[in-house]
């Protein structure tokens, strides 16, 4: 039980970030890839065009409707919804290795895809972001002028029905001052390392024996 | 909700800080009081003799076996247990009062009070603090010089049993780095106070009416 050999490991878990649209959900994902190195982060697949600057398999894997559908089929979506009028997913097979290996896997999703995650991996940790108001949110979603303004209407008046989901999430965190809304961020991330439910028991913990 | 009237109110909790003897929990009750506003301890009661330093009402309150004893049977205490030969509690109505209030309450107890705590108060963050080896305990429980040998043979031989019941609690935090471990336990604290199922909606989520 010396320093290099730890009493337990730990296992990994994927973090959901969620919240409506505009919210600051890839901010928050930033912060923790940079600051920690046990995290790494999931590429969704979509059937939405790429914005300006997106690049396809890191900001998202294009896919046109039926090829998105087969991905269904097979089974290889451990969550996937329409959102906005286009489908969103989380390929299965990256996420299971990395938790496996013991990594903390980011999911930068939407609001619906948490809740899915979720329901199906209990174990996840699921944060919700909260805007400082609704107004708040118009603003940013015109100031980050990736959407055309149909798009911004869409998701805006989504919002309300998305802000009622919170309550299926673990933690809530509102994203009015950003410094401290990252750092609560971190310390969920940091606290959910120390859960005793994913202690892996390395060695037993005995005296020497020259005591 | 604008900074003046936030969206949420949150509920108060108990932070159970539990492990060895000599593992350092003082510390980590120390550390938390020093650095959140909104955290306070309970003083607990105990049988033993008070130590060199410590005063009545601030370290414990001290009662004779009788006085202990009639405490138990008007139910006055969360959680008590017999420990090392002395007998510990936790009053109730303190507890109860300041986590109304929305404040984390920090108990510093060992770890049958803590196992009971949990059982009893689901919602208790119980935290397990797990020492570097047995002969770390043994170093630290002999330099603190605050028990004679006889105790610290007994306080020894209890550990073993003590660290088996880990699984108890929600979070293990390895006491080997001690800047480290505070770091990991403040974290805890802050993402326990970021959850939602201890969330009050204080205003509805609305739309300013210029919009």
């Amino acid at each position: 039980m010396s320093s290099d050999a730890p009493a337990f490991t730990r296992r990994g878990f994927l973090v959901v970030v969620s919240g409506p649209s505009g919210v600051g959900k890839t901010s928050f994902c930033t912060h923790l890839l940079e600051t920690r190195s046990d995290a790494i982060r999931s590429v969704s697949a979509t059937t939405r065009a790429p914005r300006p600057g997106e690049v396809d398999g890191r900001d998202y894997f294009y896919l046109d409707g039926a090829a998105f559908a087969a991905k269904v089929a097979a089974g290889e979506f451990l969550e996937h919804a329409e959102v906005h009028g286009h489908r969103y997913g989380t390929p299965r097979r990256f996420v299971d290795a990395q938790v496996a290996e013991g990594r903390i896997v980011l999911l930068n999703i939407d609001v619906q895809g948490g809740v899915q995650v979720k329901s199906r991996y209990a174990d996840a940790v699921a944060i919700f972001v909260w805007p400082p108001s609704l107004d708040a949110l118009k603003v940013r979603l015109e100031t980050r002028a990736q959407d055309d303004p149909a798009e911004i209407a869409r998701r805006l008046a989504d919002a309300p029905g998305e802000l009622a989901q919170h309550g299926k999430y673990d933690y809530l965190v509102v994203n009015e001052d950003l410094p401290a809304a990252l750092a609560r961020v971190s310390a969920i991330v940091e606290a959910e390392r120390a859960r005793v439910s994913r202690l892996v028991p390395a060695v037993p913990l005995a005296h020497k024996e020259d005591r």
